[in-house]
């Protein structure tokens, strides 16, 4: 069966989604098509009403356009026939989450309601819950709840529960009108399947649900929500899947939105990171997903729990049902070049990567590539928008030292690209110290595209960098899943082992460079732990800044 | 008398000489012609022969065209006859040295030696003598030399001895050959006069000459120079003289040259940056000059000797005879900023720039004088160029630190304007802990013309800055040096007093800001202490940076 049958895979991203057709007997994608949220993200204003800082909306209608527009699209771009298709998974942003009715109507598409933010989609970079952020971390510390040591002792303002108790302080109508305080990675199945059944793992790293059960309703309550079980009723869902499991089959209603046959399976929605580790088949216990973007996501799977500083999560099964499943992450890295490239680069550069056809990071790369290590004589901390891991501290900043009247750009950004990876290391050396095994990294996100970088990482981390090898591992990773949920393979370690790709290439590391990497490491260390934990200089800095612009 | 004649101050700088006339009456300058220098600085090559790294060289002939062309052009420029004329002052770059004949003759000018670089002018930023330095203060602190003490415990490699020393290694026949070793300044009045009569206060800074001696031939043995008592001879001359002196008399040759009358007052030769004092009125104790440009130099005299950390040196009558001169330095500020325009900043500010018709340095200021103090969140340490005072030490390295995504061009240089500024409160305030009153403080330099880094000195400084008043301080002050040689006035105190001129724009401190910086500077202080005593990171970073160039 595997070799005749093809799986569709969704990526909902935050800006557009893509469908994939993937051929379940070895993961190639045949065909695709990417469909933009035709409004995008609402950040600045709502119907010409001026929305606060921090906020950031969608219209869950949107996500229903790329079921309706991109599947069909992608099997007529792979030529495939619907008949062939045995199931449909999907992944998207987490944490962004959608206020709904009984029966999974968002509140936004009620005409009294379409005026008012809090009814709305929020995604997950809405910043808007800082107050309640804080509240639910001291009540939690107060009250000592076991489950804030699987969150790295604290919580992000973009999880779920902040989410929802802004909604409850800030509008308390369409607090009491939301049945469902529903992820949009579950909303969506919902959708295709006429049943609400939400993803165990994705309520895990974002609604707090710990051993089967979300943070009572007695801490809920003493963090400000309104008293009694309501918050409890909204955050949660009668049947709660593991990953891998089918959440129901497509419903007539889903058949007819997607053009695909009606009864396949479909999986239990993901979280868009999380996919990434089965597409670069990299599930198995030690095997750590690395995705380099604007900011960088470390996951990985082990037997048992530990305790290990400044993760975003660890859930049991939160990668793949049967292993406890860690998220670490950096808060910038891609972020930081782009920053680097767009304002500290001088026009001589601009004009020579014209004349010579390549993009700023690519001449960057070039040059610094000629360089040996430690030959810039910088060593910089990359902490431009603050650490998450390991130090979880949104208020510390950026850090460059050694700059002479000859440090010229491509010596900096080498500095900035070493940073980086110089905090990998110390996430990836976190895990070791606290008894979670890494025996091979694999890489994936927009960065692997960068050699120079790629051979930074592997001499910095001083082991061979493996490649996923798909560009569009998002969509491969929900097209495994859909794999398993429809029985061609018995689980996702089965199906990653089959459908997953690697690059053929492996960056290996250059032994010289390696000892050289470890003196640099060194005092990378001394300034991560003078700044981030000794010195308070960041802290007061920072207070200053934020009394000047207040004042 | 004074309010009918005129003196000739001329200025001598690393790549051209400008004489001015002065009134004595009030120090105003009546005319001005400047020469560059035929031969201009010799760097790379002489007569086709590669010249090695750290060289830098000039041809005495060409101070003497400076005296042919631009003192006659300067006269006519005034309108003034020369027999209104009573006396002629100058001032050269400091430790720019000459060897010579027993007549004067500098060696290069024979045809034998034209080829050797040797016996040509090594100019102050003449960096050959590495070696030599590094044994030369070895050496005093062995025998503990008492009058290392006198130069922050530590020599320049730009200093006079270090460069003769290198003569006698690097070419034994010209320091034979070599019957006096005189600087520039010495050698150019010994050609207006026809008597050699040195300058006691710039032996003094350049040459370890302290209470009337210079160091001993047994140190000079130790360090390397050949066995007996030439050193010494070589470097001193029979008349050593106190500034405000009177040299000499200009004799007929000199008149030839120059077109002055013959026996006029040509007073003892001074350091350019020296002079600044005179021309900003302030020579008094306590009134410090702090001289503005690519890096900074602070004059102040006081009543007494007293030990402060990391001068250029400490000389009886350094400054004015009868009192102690200090100058203390720092070694990167314009450069620091000319570093940042020519690498750091995006082509958007450039276009910007253009279209304001106005420079970087101007569009940057503009930009960082809109914003509050701190609000940028960032600070920096000055030490792109090593550090000289207080800390004295060449292999530290700049340091910028509170960096974000939002950081921008006009941030960056705003808090590196500051850290300067922080660097010169530093001096300040050490010199005020040595003992050595700072009531008063005048600005000169080039980087006056920047108002808001004036602004932002005072705020730092907490003090009212007062500026100088001349565009040329070089060739005033050197112009009323001239009037005391001459008779004019009975020294230089009272000279200054009359001639030395003041903008009437004083910068005065904003007392919020200064409260501001305040905090600001407390931080500073925290990371110098850290990075320039405690931590040793950055001679760990600059060892792994040789290694690599090296290897």
């Amino acid at each position: 069966m595997a070799d005749q049958s093809h799986v569709i895979g969704i990526d909902f991203g935050t800006l557009s989604g893509r469908a994939s057709v993937i051929r379940t007997a070895d993961g190639a994608e045949l065909g695709a098509h990417v469909v933009d949220y035709p409004h995008g993200v609402l950040e600045t204003d709502l119907d010409g009403v001026r929305l606060p800082p921090d906020t950031a909306l969608q219209v869950p209608a949107d996500y229903l356009r790329v079921l309706a527009v991109a599947v069909p699209r992608a099997l007529a771009d792979a030529g495939v026939e619907p008949g062939s298709v045995v199931g449909l998974g999907l992944d998207v942003t987490s944490a962004t989450v959608i206020p709904t009715t009984p029966d999974g109507t968002p509140l936004c598409e009620f005409p009294e309601l379409a005026g008012r933010p809090h009814a709305y989609a929020k995604l997950w970079k809405h910043h808007g819950a800082h107050a309640q952020t804080r509240r639910l971390v001291e009540t939690a510390r107060r009250r000592g709840e076991p489950w804030l040591a699987r969150y790295g002792g604290t919580l992000s303002v973009e999880l779920a529960v902040p989410k929802l108790l802004e909604v409850a302080e800030a509008d308390p109508e369409v607090y009491a009108r939301t049945a469902h305080f529903v992820e949009a990675l579950d909303w969506i199945v919902w959708q295709l399947t006429g049943e609400q059944v939400r993803s165990a793992a994705a309520a895990g790293y974002k609604s707090l649900r710990q051993d089967g059960a979300h943070p009572s309703a007695a801490y809920l309550e003493e963090a400000g929500f309104p008293s009694g079980p309501d918050a409890l009723a909204k955050l949660t869902a009668p049947t709660m899947a593991p990953l891998g499991a089918r959440a129901g089959v497509l419903s007539a209603r889903g058949a007819e939105l997607t053009g695909l046959p009606a009864g396949i399976a479909v999986a239990v929605g993901n979280i868009d990171a999380h996919v990434t580790a089965p597409a670069a088949a990299a599930v198995e216990p030690g095997q750590l997903t690395m995705i380099l973007g604007t900011s960088t996501c470390f996951i990985v799977s082990a037997e048992e729990f530990r305790e290990v500083p400044g993760m975003f999560g660890a859930v049991d099964g939160g990668i793949v049902a049967g292993l406890w499943g860690y998220e670490a992450g950096q808060s910038g890295v891609g972020d930081i070049f782009a920053w680097f490239v767009d304002t500290c680069v001088p026009p001589e550069y601009h004009d020579r990567a014209r004349a010579e056809g390549v993009g700023l990071h690519d001449l960057l790369s070039a040059l610094a590539a000629e360089q040996s290590v430690g030959a810039h004589g910088l060593i910089a901390l990359d902490w431009h928008n603050g650490n998450r891991s390991i130090l979880v501290d949104p208020r510390l900043s950026g850090l460059i030292l050694g700059q002479t009247l000859a440090t010229r750009p491509e010596d900096t950004y080498r500095a900035l690209v070493e940073a980086t990876a110089f905090g990998a290391r110390t996430i990836v050396e976190s895990f070791e110290r606290a008894g979670i095994a890494v025996t091979e990294i694999v890489a994936a996100g927009g960065l692997i595209r960068n050699r120079f970088l790629m051979q930074v990482y592997a001499d910095v981390l001083g082991r061979p960098l493996a490649v996923v090898g798909s560009s569009q591992a998002g969509a491969l990773g929900s097209g495994i899943h859909a794999a398993v949920a429809a029985g061609v393979f018995p689980d996702v370690r089965a199906a990653a082992a089959v459908m997953g790709r690697r690059a053929d290439e492996v960056f290996t590391p250059d032994p010289a460079s390696v000892t050289a990497y470890g003196a640099l490491f060194a005092l990378y260390t001394r300034l991560h732990d003078a700044f981030g934990r000794e010195q308070t200089i960041m802290h007061e800095l920072k207070d200053l800044r934020d009394a000047a612009s207040k004042g």
